[in-house]
């Protein structure tokens, strides 16, 4: 059922134009996924997201383990039944989250011991488990169960880690799982380049369906992550979809695009949207600032979302100052917007055979990098 | 410009069809005004306020007055396009919140001092200057400013407010407003049946173009609501449109129909959807209930809503209880759809002559009467 198909690559980048296929429908790559944590993407409904151009959200195994509970999700007929979605669905296995949400937590050989940060209950997390929660899930793309340690870890905590995760990775191939779902697996290594060219190649033994790129983005500065991004890269089989996780910020994905990534996921718009900080064709812009009280335009003249089509400044600012839902429904759906507007320019750049004219411009334009207040 | 007209009576009850011209539109009433306190109706954009069938909004003129100020406003081109709202607005006059909120208010002869909310900052609200802020709101229909005593208050306290609502509506008529404004008096006297006639034949006097009863649902038995309600219509002018401002259960507005009553507002509608609770044709439900998180079925299986017929109650339970802004929306789309369902019915059981057979039929059914968990 899953399969991934180059139909174009770039002559002057390692990017390339291609095409996911899942139960759920096919996913035109380079994609943007956005992040339903708790099975919503955050203020947005399931049609607004696929009438932005969306084919995937990734969502929080997680989160839908610990409520509304796996098997109640599978009870009520999967996921996708739940959330009114009949798009792909991709779930993180929820290592991440276990380490990063519980204060009492314990990686073990066998998996990860936590609490809810819930209710302090006691769970225990293995690559079996992992499995098991998202493949009752539903889910059409699976996240290998991986050991994720902060920034900075010394090299030896990291070495031990990737053959952890390494383990993991294969108990996590030897599960049984529903016919026709995909298994990624994640390259972990921190900013260690042998230890990211030996979670590669460890990695590819176990033949996964497709490969990400985990922990970036997590303290180090920019340029190592994109140091470590384009080393990386190449050791991931080129037939196989590639996912830099939980990166995003606009240079980002057409930096990572150029390397050869084909998958991203980001809270960035969603998140900076309810801060009202939101993503234009001229840079980022902060809504509250007190000078947008009194500004007439549209947050950006050239987006045609419904937002920009409808809205002023002047009126974003005052909702989002008087703490008004609409604030945060109208801002996430103009990020969005931008988001699933920037993959499309991406992708049909792609199909011209002119994506390096497109990197190009977007460095010169410089609004995406820098925070530019108009 | 403001016209209003009666195109059908009820035969059993004082129940009218009607219709309300003003520079945005038409309303047909009986009709439900959604309330837009900060100029937005909580999680709703205005399209989807005007797709539910709504006319008119309700926004409130001491909060707009606060923040982002009237004048502002004004700059901006009014209320009308900076809320991209084409339709009817109707602004209360602010002295219900400048008394609420405050916690330091005093009523003078001349108006209400009051401290803001927001930043302690002290105001003097006077007849004059609550036309001022309506007028340059760009509002549709302006409220006079009136004294609303908290229940329960003595009739020498009463009475002596009564006369001061009448001498500040009195000024309001006074003020210089933009031609094609209404201006509606508002009718006090608390549950005194001698002060209610009082107050409504001394407001007549001044001639206005709409009557409210105000200072009920503040603490009153539901029964004397209505008796004093019951009182109070048959003394406001037959050919002007009849207001009961902030009641607003179903029910409430059914008999208050039956009484002879036009135009409704009430935060019922929007503030009980964020906290859950639903209204439905089979009564109200409570979605957090524990037994919802497995039920797939819709909140109401008559209801045409997006909600109902995109979501199980399983979905909403959970949205809800991780408190996703999804659940504000979805909740919120539900309820004032069925607000704008009743008042549908009741337009057009008044068009059909069949009025009194909904009224009986609304009582006989009794689930909006009374919380059923269905």
């Amino acid at each position: 059922m899953f399969k991934f198909e180059i139909l174009k690559e770039c002559t002057k980048t390692e990017a390339r134009l291609g095409r996911i296929h899942t139960a759920h429908g096919t996913i035109e790559t380079p994609a943007f996924m956005p992040v339903a944590t708790q099975g919503s993407v955050k203020a947005m409904t399931p049609k607004e997201i696929e009438t932005l151009g969306f084919e995937i959200v990734v969502v929080n195994a997680y989160h839908m383990y610990l409520r509304p509970g796996h098997r109640k999700v599978e009870e009520l007929g999967g996921l996708h039944k739940l959330m009114a979605w009949n798009r792909s669905i991709l779930t993180d296995s929820g290592g991440f989250q276990a380490l990063s949400l519980s204060k009492v937590r314990k990686i073990k050989e066998d998996g990860i011991l936590f609490h809810s940060h819930l209710d302090g209950s006691e769970h225990f997390l293995t690559p079996e488990k992992c499995m098991e929660i998202q493949d009752s899930l539903g889910t059409d793309i699976m996240m290998c169960l991986d050991e994720c340690p902060p920034f900075p870890s010394s090299y030896g905590y990291m070495e031990k880690s990737v053959d952890l995760t390494t383990r993991w990775a294969n108990l996590c191939k030897q599960a049984k799982i529903e016919p026709g779902k995909a298994l990624f697996g994640i390259v972990q290594g921190g900013v260690f380049r042998e230890l990211r060219e030996k979670s590669a190649l460890e990695l590819l033994k176990i033949d996964l369906d497709g490969y990400a790129i985990g922990g970036l983005g997590i303290g180090e500065c920019k340029e190592e992550t994109y140091q470590i991004a384009a080393f990386t890269v190449p050791y991931l089989p080129q037939e196989k979809p590639r996912y830099l996780m939980g990166l995003g910020m606009p240079e980002d994905i057409v930096e990572a695009v150029s390397m050869g990534v084909d998958l991203f996921d980001c809270v960035l718009p969603t998140r900076n949207a309810r801060n009202g900080t939101l993503f234009t064709s001229h840079g980022k812009m902060v809504i509250k600032n007190a000078h947008y009280g009194e500004d007439e335009s549209p947050v950006d003249k050239a987006c045609e979302c419904y937002t920009c089509r409808t809205f002023s400044r002047a009126y974003l600012r005052h909702l989002y100052q008087a703490g008004e839902i609409l604030a945060s429904r109208l801002l996430t759906l103009h990020n969005l917007h931008y988001y699933g507007w920037l993959m499309k320019q991406i992708r049909e750049a792609l199909g011209r055979g002119e994506f390096s004219d497109l990197k190009a411009k977007f460095q010169t334009v410089g609004g995406l990098k820098e925070s530019c207040e108009d």
